[in-house]
This record gives structure tokens, C-alpha cells and sequence, in this order.
């Protein structure tokens, strides 16, 4: 065990503690201190009468509390893990008295405060007695009242806070056993005991940091408050302001994916909104050029047509934007930054969180005029100074239809534990869609049949691997030999990003670590040659002074149409692989093409989609199917199609992905159900520029001239004629 | 070639068409004579100044025409099968040309028929030019503008509407050039050259009287209509009234089912209509105790609770009752038998068709209020007399949510060549969701890269037998060796039916031809022996003197959770059988139970599902996915589980389908993810009744005491105790 010396504020921060080492917590301060003020409940119970958002919002609670009040009160001996009887338990109480807490705060009925204040001495009675959890994990950090340390910090976030609600209600006598018995155990297990978990750069560490600082605020404890912000030593090289500093890049971006963004932005927001009460000196909302307003907008941006989450990395696909996180965030980012592009996101919402903030997003709703929300074309930097790689989100929105072809294309870095092996790798929603898949997390999230509920191991071995994504994978090797701690070293590089011309937008990247003799290099583009016809242009090359095999990967989503190849299914599918995700494929088809192009059509849901690749030496063609070596039937049996190349050094995949036609089952009426491509061809491949030659039905012929490198001067000769352009491309009729 | 003589009415039908011998068509009438009249038309515009459904409704239609305007007339040469160009353009300038005259009858701007008319004046070139589709099959009736004859009728029959509409805008030397050269033509071509399906008591014969009857009205040509409502001999052995007849039951049952169903009632009900305006002495919707009510009322009752029809024996999953067909005939039922509960279908179609009885029913709608539509359980009896068994719905409100538990129990007859060999199956929707389902067909509709757009191979070979639906399969073989003539021959029987306890439901159903040896019976009932907990009671028994293999087959949908016996997945899945569907199926993992249950736990979207077994000797478990021996990948590659029993002579398989739990992705919440059923047994069977014992957690004991016959006096006893009841079940906590 460590011990910790009351060091006073380190010169890197003293000016920012300058106003706050005096006075700080006043004695018998009875009104709350944390994100529901005395001041807003006052003007909630009237704001209620007229706002039917706030209306809506306060019923929704005070239904859930009636509820939990009358199931009365249950304070179980730890004893399942995740989604089990007592975990799921002991999350339902923190919920139960947060929301009974809220509405004692605004309606002052005793009820709910003694709901609270018995549910809280019963926790002040069984703390003190407990061991680490009879199912917690060696190499995984503990908890007390539940497997894992994190669902520990959890319940204390929710549960400080609805003590800071009640707290005037309750006895002085018993306020003391609360604190001492309760509180102060819980944090000093989670900053002291679970020292480590409490120091680290990782959303683990920001729900610790964030409830013990909480509770510093909440028992005027500044030595809590202190150690939450500047970690154990007090010296800003942990703690939540190093968090700030680390965890984000400067485009708010967090580098474990948007499942986890979505999971911390709560701990980060609520914490930034009580250290703003409590210590507005900080200007907390400011640091870091704003960071925490980047963090709510590119978490938003992260999202489908649909508001789901794009569940890259670990991610469970039914994550979206109407999670109780995001409402709290959002409300809180409207309340401190002033940004009406949040609102229609509220909107979707349909209900507020009971906050200050919560309150002041409520009444902004009044005079709200309907706006869809607006998801932008953007490159969106990885890395805490922006130099880590970073997405491309690419969007084109569909003409007379309010929806979106929509590209999520990923080349940022590895994401810790939970990231994927899965560079330079792309997600294709077309209106909200899934089209191109990514697995996302093998997990049946807190479903305790199936591993406790956790990550299954088919996530490491299948999902996590490069096969697993819309990826290349050389050698049927996963990028990095699926090596956390290799693809934490290397990170791919932005090439250029180019969206100022709606109709042909397009970035590059390239990763030259991934593999070791061979570099990846992508272009996505989304394009549109006629009219309310945009497609995807793929153009992947790779370079490399040896001979290697190369497996372009679509997970397709949808029903196999038809071929302009010949194909012969299997009698019984055969395993791909035996190693890094492919042993998980059954290799259910495959073919070869004699044509120029080898194109694939699917249908997803009532449109068809044609991948046409062009077909240089020696292409396979592969259909998948996932399902081998999963004894428990952890796996969905989705497919693939996977395009191959043998024994390549330096080579070029091209392809078109284009959304056609429709089928009206309900008018029984279809339209373009075949692809417009007439032609597809690579004219020209240098080191500085490729040029790809595409000629749809009833339209001329195009030459798209692409740049390798985005410097401003480029050429290339085809058939001899030069032809020069600044920049990343260039579109001719020839 | 027949030839056809002009006999009057005869003895059977003399008094019906007593009043209709004379005058029935006066000279040069210029106002429409279908569906649509010049006094609705009239009060229409009116109307739509105050009524949005009208309104909108008008609006569709309109943008429609003008859409069809814009891209100008064009009548292609037929060349194309289903999904192909021609055909789909054949098939949406019939819809434009009823589009434009329903614009032209409400508006009486020119452009509109003089669209129709030039559209027409194309057609009259080209028709008496065509030789029969170069794409017509053998064994199938042809058509001249499309493949198959069906299609020919139906453009006859918006086509010959939409002339009725625009016929007083044309002048009389292109009305004839129109009438003469193209519509007497088609009718010719429909009624005598293609005899055989004109006379046919068959959803095809339908299309092609309705489509000739209309032509008759609009062309003054009693000879048409008389031939279309009485047969080509005009006897009344066949036409349009033989057709009501026999196609629908007493209680409006269609034997093809729901999706043919929904085709068919839509030239019923509109030839039906322009009946009773031109011959309103028939009392055409009095026909056969309303059995036109009836049709509709059981049409909608065959769909789930977000309006799909059931996709039993071939049908598309994707078809609702939103479809035109729909439309057209909720209003026309509304029109002529005001039947408001009608109307909650009319406020979900969002519209009206722009006829007589679209207006009537938009009118009533204005002071309609808001009512959900109402599915009771009910038995529909199959058969033109009722007798041929039929269905039991058996429907179970959940509390507290708008939303039901819905049990599709089938035991009707083969329902002809689209009829599937499903006999005792059930299918199980959960609030909505497919849980347990019906395969439906194996078909692209009109996806000309699939097999032309028609039924594939794998309908008969795969989705018609057996093994594709939730029934009880012998020795691996399709009841009625998966032949339509023997299955034709044999029906199942109702043994009884009680919805009286909305707690416990139940319906018994019996076939003794399916297999030669062997009588299936089984009885579906869903009873709720705790609050909030109803659940599915499955007890199939089957009696043969010879020793059988019995598979018990549910097609799941959803994750597989959990087992409670051990299994072993394959390495390699292998193929399951040889022959009658089982040659599509791969078997994935199998199991044997050494507990007095077998229990299966799957999660479907939310909720889980769990299927409890009684565990007698020798159960095997197996588990299936579908797409072995399908090289076009016209399969969906779902899943099946069977409990298998092998050697038996008479058996019963007493099973519980439990939906149990939630979990919520969003709040990270589960509740109830296991079982709650604590014990299942056989306590007792005799040849006339079966007792059941059933324990839940936290529950009593409960028997479950069912009588095998219906009769009202049952007894039985168990461990030496007598227990007798009344009628079909006795429910006892012993």
C-alpha cells in the first residue's frame, strides 16, 4: 500500500488551485453540491407546468421510483457475476436511489428521501463486512459489491449523487454512519485500495476518479477532491485532468471507439459539471481548447443515420445515442457551450436528464424549430496531439430522400484493449443501413449463460482479428500478428481528406507497420459520375518486395443474388483457416473470372448492391460463412466474400460498390436490379498516382486520376498523353 | 378451340338475373360504369378541401400520373420474364394509365386522358401484332404482353378502368379503333383463347372473369359479362359466382392462404362492386351469407400485430395489409357492410383508394377515434362447407403493454398447388416478432437474376416439405409423401376449440392421412398459470402400431443462449438426410438428455425464449441450419432444432415454449434470462385424455388435465386418484 502525502498544488497547476486552496467546502452547507441545484429543482416544478419535455422527463422518473419504492428495499450479498442476480441487483439500487433521490429533490416528499437513507444504511452496514467479490478475476481488477471494480466506481457515482440529494434529510447521526461506514470505504477502496485502476489513462480510471471526486465535493473531503483531479500523488501525471489531457485527441476523439466513448463521456461530463459548481475557478468546460464540447459533437458525429454508435472496435451493435449517457451529456454540453446543433438530438431523445442542465435544455426546447440532425463529411484525428491516424467519415446525402450513403473509414490507432486489428478498414450504411460490416463484439452483454455475460473468447480469437473487418489481410495473418502492444507501436498515417466537392469526395491512408515487408495503402472515394448515382470507389494498393497473398474482405449483410463469375458451391463448406480469425470461416463457394471484372450482387433489405472489382492476374473469388470451431454457438453466421490474390508483390485492387435499384415487395415492383458498370479498368499505376477508367450504361467513360501521395502537383500518362492536376484528383472525359 | 353457345340464364341462377334480362346497357351512356362514379368524382374535390386522407390520397395519385406523364408513353415489345424490363414497364403503364384516368375523373384536365388515350391508341397497334411471350412456359398459361396469362388479366383489369374513366374524353372513332382492336382482343384472347384458366375455380380464374366482366360492363357487351359471372357456358358451373362458392370457406377462409388471399380478394371485391352497380338485383354483397365480408374480415385477422399477413404455405414474408389490394378492399367491406371495425386498418393504410368507397370511408373516418385493431382468438374453418379442418389463432394480450402473444395453430387442407406440407404446424410471433417460424417461400419476387423472378427449385424441393415448418415429421419423410393430390385428398380435423378463459386457450387438431400408418394430433394451448407469465403448451401424440422415428422440428429465430444438456457442435456440419427437404439442412451440433427435461434457451431481439421438453426414452436434441445442397444460395441459412425420437410406436412429445425476460442494450439491464419452469412431466395418458403436470419457480404444482377427443365427459386418473371434468380441459393444483 502506498501513502499519500497532503502535498499542496503542484507549480504545473497552481495557478489553476490558486483561488480554490481556501474555504473551499463551508461547514453545514445543507443544499446539494453536485449537477441538481437547489436553484434549478425551486424552478423545475414550475418550468413542469408548461415544458412537456421536463413533464415527460419527471413522470418517467417518478414512475421508475414509485416503482423501486414499492419493491422496497433489497440489499443482497454479493454473489453472481455480470447479469446475474445480485449484479444486476445491486445496479438496479444505485438506479432506484438515484431517481428516488431526484425526485425528493424536486417534490420534497419524505418518501423518496427514506427510501434513499434506509437503502443507504443497509449499504453502511454490509460495506464494512465485505471481501473482494466471490467472482472476481485474477488480472482483472475487483470489486466489492460486484465482480469488477468498474460496476464498483458505478454504483458510487449514482449513489454520491443521490446522497448529495438527500442529504438534508437525514439525521446528522446517521449522515455520519453513511459517510464514514459507507462512503469513505468505498472510496479509499477505489482510490487506495484499487491504487492502480484509480491512476490509469482509461475510462476504468475516469469512472474512479470521477465518483471519488464526487464524493470529496459531497463529504467536503478536499484531499478526495484533490486526488480525483491530480491522481494519488496530487501531481497531475494521473488523475482526471490528465485524463483530459490524454484521452482525447484535439478533435475530441477517444481513441477506444464510440461504444467506450459513449460509456466514459457520462463520468467526464458529469464530473466536468460538478467540478464547475464546485470549483468554477478550473473553467473546466474550457480546458483544453474545449475539449469536452469535441468530445459530445465527434461522439455524435460517430453515429449511423439511425443514431446507432459504429460499433468498430469491442461494440455492441445496439448502442445509440439515446442512451442515458448521452442524455446527460448532451444536456449538459447544450447548458455550458450554447449549441443548437445538439438540439435535434434532444429531440430524438424525447426527454431530458433532471440536472441543471438538463433544465436549461428543456426550456432551449420551447423555441426549437424541428432540424434533422446533420452528419458532415469529416477526417476526425486519433492520437492525443492529433498525429495517430483517424477516421474519414464520408457523406452524401441521397437526392430527394432525407437519408444518406454513409462511410465510416478507419485508419486510427490501435485503441488499447478493446481495439480491433482492423486498419485501414471501412463500415458502409446506406439510409441507415448496415451494407459492409464490421462483427463488431462477440458478447452477450451481461447474460450470464453466455461467459458471465463478458467478452466470449471467440472475441480475441475471431473478432478482434483483421478477417474480421472490410480489410486487407497479407498471409492470412492478422495486421500486427494480432498483437496489442505491436499495433499500439504503429499507427497509419492520413495520406489526404477531401470533401469540398459533394459529388466527389475521398480520402487516403496507409499503414506501414501492419505488416512487416508490406505496406497497405487505401483510397475510399464516394462518388457520383451521373446523376443520383453515387457509388464507392475502393482503390487498395500494396506494396512489398516479396510475393505474398492478399484477401480483400466485404462482410456483406443481405441475400446472395448472382455472379458474373462461375462459382461452385461446396458439398460441405471447408474451413478457411487455422489461425488469426480464419479458422472461424467456413469457405462455403468460390470461383474464378475470365471477365475484365468480377462482380458480386446482394440485396439488403429493398436495394441490391454490386461489388465490381477489376480483375487483374490471377483473382479467386471466396464466399464465407462465419461458424466453424464455435462449440457454443457464440458466433452470428454471417458472410463474406473475400476477393484473393496469390503470390503478388506490388499490386491493386480496384473495385466499385455501388447501391442500385429497388424491390417493392408490397407493389411487387423492382428497378435496376442489375449494375450500371459497363467498365471498370486500372489505365495506370505509378508510385505517385494511380488512374482508374469507369463507363456506366448510357454515360461516357471517365478517367479518375488519383494521387498516392496528396502533394499538390501530380500527373500520370495514360496511353502515352500526360495528364497533370493539383491536389488529390482529378475527373476527365476523355 | 370451344365454341360457345348464347344460352339465357338457367335454372340455378334464373332468379337472381330475373330483373337484369333487359336493357341492361343503354346506348351511349358517357359517365364511368365501374368503381368510381361521376357523383363521387363530383363530391371529391369538395371533400378534399377538409379531408386529409382524401387529400393526401389525391396528392399521391396525382404526383403519380404527373411522374408518368413526364417520362412519356412507351409500349415496349414484349421480351422480358418477371423482373425484366418489359414486363415491369407493361406492368407500370397499367398503373400510370389508372393512375392519370382517376386524375382526369376528379379533375377533368385533358392532359390526363388524353395520356390514357394515347397510351391505349399504342397498345390497340401493337396487340393484334403479338404472338404468345417469347417467354411463356410449357405446362403454364401464356400471355402476349407478359410471360404468363395471369398478368394479361390483371392489365385488362386497371387497364379496362382506367378507360371506363377517360372513355367520355375520347372520340367515338378512337373509342372503337381502342374498343375493337385492343380490349375486345384481350378479352377474347383471356376468356376463349385461354379457356382452361378462365374456367378455373382458382385465384387465376378470378383475375381473368373480374378483368372480362368489368370489359363487358364498360363495353355494353352482355355476352362478356354473363360469361364472366356464369363461365364460359354460362351454366354457372364455373365464372365469378361458382369461383365464391367454392374458393372461400363459410367463415371467408381462401384455402392457398393469406398471401394468396390478399392477391386474390382484390378482383373479388372490385368486380364485385362494378357487379353492384351495374346488376345491383344480384345483391352481390348478400351473396352466400356476405361471404365478401367475411373474406375481408378473415384476411386481416390472418396477419401478426404489425399487420404481415402469415407466410404459410407460399407466400413473401415482406406482404402487409398496407398493399393496394388492401386498400381497395378495406374500403369497398366498409362501403358496403359499415363495419367500423374496419377502420383502424383504414387509419393504418394512412390513405384511400380514389373510388365510391374510398370516399365513403374517408368520410366516416373523420369522426373516427383513435382503436387499435382488435385479432381475437378464433377457429376459421377450411373448406367450402367448413369441414376441411382449418386454423385455430390463438391470441393472448400481455399486460400492461399493447401488445399480444399470437399462436398460428394450422390444420387446414392442402390449399392447392401453393399449398405446403405443414399439417399440425404453428407458428409463434412474440409482440410482433417471428419467434418460431414458417419458412414461407423460396422466392425472389420478380428478380429475374433469381430463377426469373418465379418460385425456385427449393420451394418444392426445401420449403414445402415437412421439415420447413414447426410439425411432427415421420421417419423423415413430408406428410403425404410432399404429394399435392394425396394431400388434396386428406384433411386434418378440428377436435375442439376454447378461447372462453383468456388464461388458458387451447384448440386440438388430428390427421390421419398424412402418414399411412401413423395419426398426428396435436393440442396448442397458451395459458397463463401465473400473472404475467403466459406461455405456450405443445402436446403432440402420435398412435401407430409400427415403430416410427418422430421429429418434433421448431424453427427458431434468434442467438442460441443455453442448453440444459450437453451437445457437441460438429467439426464439419453434415448434411441431416437424403430426401424431402432434410437433403437442405445441415446438422450442426446434436445432444441427449439425461434430465427429466430437455430445455433450450434462445434470445429473440429482446426478449428470451426457452423450449422445454419432457424427457422420455431415447430423446435426441439436434440442431439445424439450413443450406446444404443449395449451389445457387437461394436459402436463408436459418436455424432449427428437433427433438428426435426414435423406435416408437405411440409417443407423446409435451413441450412448453416459455417467453421469459428482457434485456434492455441500452440501460445494460437483463431480467429473467432462465427458465422458470422448475418441472414438466407426463403424468398420465390414456386414449382419451393426457395429464400434464407443470411446477414454475415460486409456484404450486399445477395438472394440466386435456381431453384427447372434445368430448364433454372426460376422466382420468393419476397415481390411482379419478379426476373427471366437462369438455376440453380441467386445470387443478392437486
Amino acid at each position: 500500500m502506498k501513502k499519500y502525502q497532503y502535498t499542496y498544488c503542484l507549480f504545473v497547476i497552481v495557478l489553476l488551485f490558486h483561488s480554490s486552496c481556501k474555504g473551499m467546502y463551508p461547514q453545514q452547507k445543507p443544499a446539494p453540491k453536485l449537477i441538481l441545484s437547489q436553484t434549478s429543482t425551486g424552478k423545475m416544478l414550475e418550468a413542469m407546468q408548461t415544458n412537456e419535455l421536463l413533464n415527460k422527463s419527471y413522470k418517467l422518473i417518478t414512475n421508475s421510483a414509485d416503482i423501486a419504492l414499492a419493491a422496497g428495499i433489497e440489499v443482497p450479498i454479493p454473489v453472481n457475476s455480470g447479469g446475474g442476480y445480485t449484479h444486476e441487483k445491486h445496479k438496479r439500487n444505485y438506479t432506484a436511489m438515484y431517481n428516488a433521490a431526484t425526485v425528493f429533490a424536486i417534490t420534497g416528499e419524505a418518501k423518496y428521501a427514506d427510501f434513499v437513507k434506509n437503502m443507504l444504511l443497509k449499504y453502511a452496514e454490509l460495506y464494512p463486512t465485505l471481501p473482494l467479490h466471490p467472482k472476481h478475476k485474477e488480472n482483472h481488477p475487483a470489486g466489492k459489491l460486484f465482480w469488477q471494480g468498474l460496476n464498483e466506481a458505478v454504483w458510487l457515482f449514482y449513489s454520491i449523487q443521490a446522497y448529495d440529494l438527500v442529504k438534508s434529510a437525514i439525521a446528522t447521526s446517521e449522515q455520519q454512519k453513511i459517510e464514514n461506514d459507507l462512503f469513505r470505504n468505498v472510496a479509499k477502496f477505489i482510490s487506495v485500495d484499487s491504487y492502480e485502476t484509480f491512476n490509469k489513462i482509461h475510462n476504468h480510471g475516469t469512472w474512479a476518479v470521477a465518483s471519488v471526486g464526487m464524493t470529496g465535493y459531497v463529504l467536503g473531503d478536499k484531499d478526495l477532491a484533490d486526488r480525483a483531479l491530480l491522481g494519488s500523488e496530487k501531481k497531475g501525471n494521473t488523475g482526471f485532468l490528465k485524463q483530459l489531457d490524454e484521452l482525447f485527441s484535439p478533435d475530441g476523439y477517444y481513441s477506444e471507439g464510440p461504444y467506450y466513448q459513449r460509456y466514459a463521456i457520462l463520468p467526464f461530463i458529469v464530473f466536468a459539471e460538478a467540478i464547475e459548481i464546485n470549483q468554477p475557478e478550473l473553467k473546466i468546460f474550457e480546458y483544453r481548447n474545449k475539449v469536452l464540447h469535441k468530445a459530445v459533437t465527434t461522439l455524435l458525429q460517430l453515429t449511423n443515420e439511425n443514431g446507432y454508435f459504429y460499433p468498430y472496435n469491442d461494440a455492441i451493435k445496439a448502442k445509440n445515442y439515446n442512451s442515458d449517457e448521452l442524455i446527460f451529456a448532451v444536456n449538459i454540453a447544450f447548458e455550458r457551450y450554447k449549441d443548437a446543433e445538439l438540439l435535434p438530438i434532444v429531440n430524438a431523445h424525447g426527454k431530458v436528464s433532471l440536472t441543471n442542465a438538463g433544465l436549461q435544455t428543456a426550456i432551449a426546447m420551447e423555441n426549437w424549430k424541428t432540424k434533422t440532425y446533420y452528419r458532415k463529411s469529416a477526417f476526425i484525428a486519433d492520437g492525443k496531439n492529433g498525429d495517430q491516424g483517424g477516421l474519414a467519415l464520408i457523406r452524401k446525402p441521397y437526392a430527394n430522400k432525407n437519408s444518406i450513403l454513409d462511410i465510416v473509414f478507419k485508419f486510427a490507432s490501435q485503441g488499447m484493449g478493446h481495439g480491433h486489428f482492423d486498419r485501414l478498414s471501412f463500415m458502409y450504411y446506406d439510409e441507415g443501413r448496415e451494407v459492409l460490416q464490421d462483427y463488431g463484439a462477440v458478447r452477450f452483454h451481461n447474460i450470464e449463460a453466455k461467459g458471465g455475460g463478458g467478452y466470449l473468447k471467440e472475441n480475441n480469437a475471431f473478432a478482434k482479428q483483421s478477417i474480421a473487418h472490410n480489410t486487407i489481410i497479407v498471409d492470412q495473418t492478422s495486421q500486427y500478428h494480432a498483437n496489442v502492444k505491436e499495433g499500439s507501436a504503429g499507427n497509419p498515417e492520413l495520406l489526404y481528406a477531401n470533401f469540398d466537392n459533394p459529388d466527389f469526395q475521398l480520402a487516403a491512408a496507409t499503414d506501414k507497420y501492419a505488416y512487416q515487408d508490406v505496406v497497405l495503402t487505401r483510397i475510399m472515394g464516394v462518388i457520383e459520375l451521373e446523376k443520383e448515382q453515387p457509388m464507392i470507389l475502393d482503390v487498395c494498393y500494396l506494396q512489398s518486395d516479396n510475393e505474398h497473398q492478399y484477401d480483400l474482405n466485404y462482410s456483406y449483410l443481405g441475400d446472395f443474388i448472382t455472379t458474373n463469375f462461375p462459382y461452385t458451391k461446396k458439398e460441405l463448406p471447408k474451413v478457411l483457416g487455422t489461425n488469426y480469425g480464419y479458422e472461424y470461416l467456413y469457405e462455403t463457394a468460390s470461383g474464378t473470372s475470365t471477365q475484365p471484372t468480377a462482380a458480386f450482387t446482394f440485396l439488403n433489405n429493398d436495394r441490391f448492391y454490386t461489388i465490381t472489382t477489376v480483375n487483374t492476374s490471377d483473382i479467386q473469388l471466396l464466399f464465407t460463412e462465419i461458424g466453424a470451431n464455435d462449440p457454443k454457438f457464440n458466433l452470428r453466421n454471417d458472410a463474406g466474400y473475400i476477393i484473393r490474390k496469390n503470390k503478388q508483390k506490388n499490386t491493386v485492387f480496384a473495385s466499385i460498390i455501388e447501391p442500385h435499384g429497388f424491390v417493392n415487395t408490397v407493389n411487387e415492383t423492382v428497378s435496376n436490379p442489375n449494375s450500371a458498370i459497363e467498365k471498370l479498368d486500372i489505365l495506370s499505376d505509378t508510385s505517385t498516382a494511380i488512374a482508374v477508367s469507369i463507363k456506366l450504361k448510357n454515360s461516357p467513360e471517365y478517367y479518375v486520376l488519383l494521387a498516392k501521395t496528396g502533394n499538390s502537383e501530380n500527373s500520370i500518362s495514360i496511353n502515352g498523353k500526360k495528364y497533370s492536376w493539383q491536389g488529390s484528383y482529378r475527373l476527365i472525359k476523355p
